[in-house]
């Protein structure tokens, strides 16, 4: 057995069952060891922040690792911002990482690159892999970083030498350390917080905004009279009819000030104090109210649903009813020209049970939440890292996690051209995702983001660099030239007859949403 | 005057006349600049490989930076990839980074991440800087390291407040210290080595490749009998009627020691020793023969003209005819089906003087070179750093560089997938480049590379991994999507036809050559 059919055994043994791969010369062992190892799932992306985002989005969904397999430092570089995002969100990836025989580095050929330097920023564990004979236990050890609470970032580096030569066997996982458990005195402290009332607040993020994690934040609530408030970046709510519902901090400085106002004492559960997405001169970076008093329940790397628990004992409110769950309903089909408020609309009425909303709709959709609250239960997936390009490969990831479920890629115009590349995935997987592009033709949050940061009233020159009306980009054509067939709508009837014959059939479809 | 402002002033005054720009929030004071300071030519890329890339074209064609606009660490990190090409083919490039401003990258919001980490792998110039104060400054020295010979990635990172906060003025850029004069030991062992005659071999990279080293080469091959050969990776070669020719190493290990066999003596110039572009079980990564003698005229940062010049007249040469110069003399229009040979003559049949022919074409292109030997003077540039996607990015930034020249770019379909977002730069800019996409629906050059890594005879999975055509991709559909025309062709009258047609009109055209 040659090292790399010893990694693809050890990841499998691992329970890291599936790869999304962009292989080169240098990973053509491992390649070749899919055919004599049964049950690895290999995805093909045609471009590698694909394979990154789609890794993402799968370990949203499973709470377990996938793969990656990258052409050296060049392959990781173009993975690495939704590898950003990925490890922003607390997603646990194991990235295969082809490098030179070890004994060719030093001839400094076109490929030869700082793979560990390229990797560190992207990354919270990083090895090169001596020999063929380390390999099985390096990609353990990768395994068990990737699953360290919430997810890490893991990259596996992987010298040609050492995928060809010969190997040891196979390698055990070793067991991941859980999460630290509930500190007593940080429960004590938030339970004495809450105990406020409507001046306190349950302010979630990461795991917190589970089902569980809401409906124990639910019963806090209903005991307390406390506020809940999901962060800003939220990686998966699981939400809909039956679930207590939470709106994410807005971008807008103003608008979240606004959302945290009159809060005295907040308790972070799984989440970072509350903070601007940007810098604006003469706006504050902290959102936290002045004299706010904050208490950590429970850090990012922590257990949010056993620290909610804990603190639902302390509170003595494990058998309340949890405070506003959401009932179901869903809004009327809405009719006639786009407004913000039809498409959230349109999307509430036609979304079933069971769907994977990936939310990239940097301008059109953040108003979206409300009406879904109602709908059948659904989970929603926000970028995490800021990075443009997650959603149609988080998309695909999420497709790949779960076969049976409705995938909605919620993509702004701007964002769908940096990752297109995975409609082909899309399409050759048969994956069941119907991706909405909101084309209103310009990168539009610039704009007010022109005027924030003082640069208002922007003159030709900067104009052009925000408008991609010249030429307009038609996605229906590019989808179809990738094999997703699609149909471009330009009212509110026509969108929810295209959603509703979406959501009816399966495998991808594209629905082109022209507002400009 | 702000600091973004007295940075794009400080550019042009520096000579760095055009931006390739996918801007961001914190990058939205330098797009506000553009309109209050004339005279930048600022291109819009919808993802950051594009800018990278045309960067690195716009420098190989005039030996002048061009700057980049890039959002934050994600933004660098889509760049990164071609930063790496454009790093390993001597290309001068300023970075402009967008960064939090500096008070507010300790909340480490989602943005947030180590840019100069990030940006290290691939610059050999990396700042901060600290102040608006110092904006300007830190421009200029961005400026002079880039022009550093060969050229040199310089990568600023400029955070938000040092663009909106109050600058101190505009800088003038320092002076680049010259490439080192040819060493006159060096000079004095390469005449000796030559003098040897057919077992002596010129080596060639870098600006040697230019039609006035290749002459200087042509005068002492001419005197002293020995042969000359082009190193792997060419940047950018002056070649057709009445220029000495010259055969680039090929990628094929075997072949290139053919190419190499019975040297005794091989002076390089303007290049590394000639090693293996991956290493492979039981093939040598030297390629050099044994007992081979060499000697180094020139590094890859001298300079490689002034060292010719001093060879020559060492060795009494710079009067002397140069052998070999081709004559003038295109192929005869090729008829039937694809065939290799046949679409190099299609190429060299109609290419029109001063076609600068950006070479992207993995397995398709590679025995090209003879038959547009005696066509019209012409560049060809091909990928030094082996990250594909390199090319239509290059070919938008050597078709901004040259406007009235047309572009040829000759890419992989597998190339093709990473960067097609150039198209719409290329539609958006009227840019007149010519596409050909050899479709052979697979990453073809990977079939060799199994057998050649002893990995061959792929099962089912494994060829799944190297197969593009479930579904096909239907280039001619994807660039109209783009705004850019095109047409299919399936046999060589087709081609010679559409070539024709493309060569005679201005803008952008794809010809999508279905081969499989």
């Amino acid at each position: 057995m040659n090292g790399a059919e010893s990694l693809v055994r050890t990841l499998l043994k691992g329970g890291v069952e599936v790869c999304f791969a962009n292989p080169g010369t240098s990973e053509m062992h491992f390649v070749g060891a899919l055919d004599r190892v049964e049950g690895m799932r290999c995805v093909l992306g045609l471009f590698e922040g694909v394979c990154s985002g789609a890794a993402d989005g799968y370990y949203r969904m499973t709470d377990r690792p996938a793969s990656t397999l990258l052409h050296l430092g060049p392959g990781l570089a173009n993975a690495a911002a939704n590898l950003h995002n990925a490890k922003k969100a607390g997603s646990g990836i194991v990235n295969v990482v082809g490098e030179h025989a070890l004994y060719h580095i030093q001839y400094d050929t076109p490929l030869t690159a700082d793979i560990e330097g390229i990797a560190r920023p992207f990354s919270h564990w990083v090895k090169t892999s001596p020999t063929a004979k380390t390999v099985a236990g390096d990609g353990a050890l990768a395994i068990q970083a990737a699953r360290v609470a919430p997810g890490q970032i893991a990259t596996l580096i992987l010298p040609a030498d050492t995928a060809w030569g010969e190997a040891q066997g196979v390698a055990d996982t070793p067991d991941t350390p859980p999460p630290p458990r509930p500190d007593e005195d940080a429960v004590i402290a938030a339970a004495k917080a809450l105990r406020n009332g409507s001046s306190a607040m349950l302010y979630l993020g990461g795991r917190a905004l589970r089902a569980s994690g809401l409906e124990l934040a639910g019963k806090i609530a209903a005991k307390t009279g406390c506020r809940i408030q999901g962060a800003g970046g939220t990686a998966r709510i699981e939400r809909g009819a039956g679930r207590v519902p939470m709106l994410r901090l807005h971008f807008v400085v103003e608008t979240a000030q606004q959302q945290l106002e009159g809060t005295r004492h907040m308790v972070l559960v799984g989440a970072k104090a509350p903070a601007a997405f940007f810098a604006y001169p003469g706006k504050p970076s902290v959102l936290t109210p002045a004299g706010c008093e904050t208490v950590t329940l429970c850090p990012v790397e922590g257990d949010p649903i056993a620290s909610l628990e804990a603190l639902a004992a302390e509170l003595g409110a494990l058998t309340e009813k949890p405070a506003g769950v959401a009932q179901p309903g869903r809004p009327e089909r809405p009719t006639g020209k786009f407004t913000l408020d039809g498409l959230g609309c349109a999307l509430g009425a036609t979304m079933p049970e069971g769907a994977i909303v990936v939310d990239e709709s940097i301008t059109t959709g953040r108003g979206f939440f409300p009406y879904s609250a109602g709908a059948p239960p659904h989970d929603w997936l926000n970028n995490m890292g800021g990075s443009i390009g997650y959603g149609t490969p988080v998309a695909v990831g999420a497709a790949v996690a779960c076969p049976n479920r409705k995938v909605i890629a919620l993509i702004g115009d701007g964002s769908a051209m940096y990752t297109f590349q995975s409609l082909w995935t899309m399409a050759r997987e048969g994956l069941d995702v119907c991706v909405l592009i909101f084309s209103n033709h310009s990168y539009k949050i610039l704009y007010s983001q022109l005027a924030d940061v003082g640069a208002a009233n922007p003159g030709p020159r900067a104009n052009d660099m925000l408008m991609l009306d010249r030429p307009g980009i038609d996605f229906v054509t590019m989808a179809k030239s990738l094999g997703v067939p699609g149909a471009e709508v330009r009212d509110l009837e026509q969108l929810t007859k295209q959603l509703d014959y979406a959501m009816a059939q399966r495998g991808p479809y594209l629905i082109d949403v022209v507002m400009a």
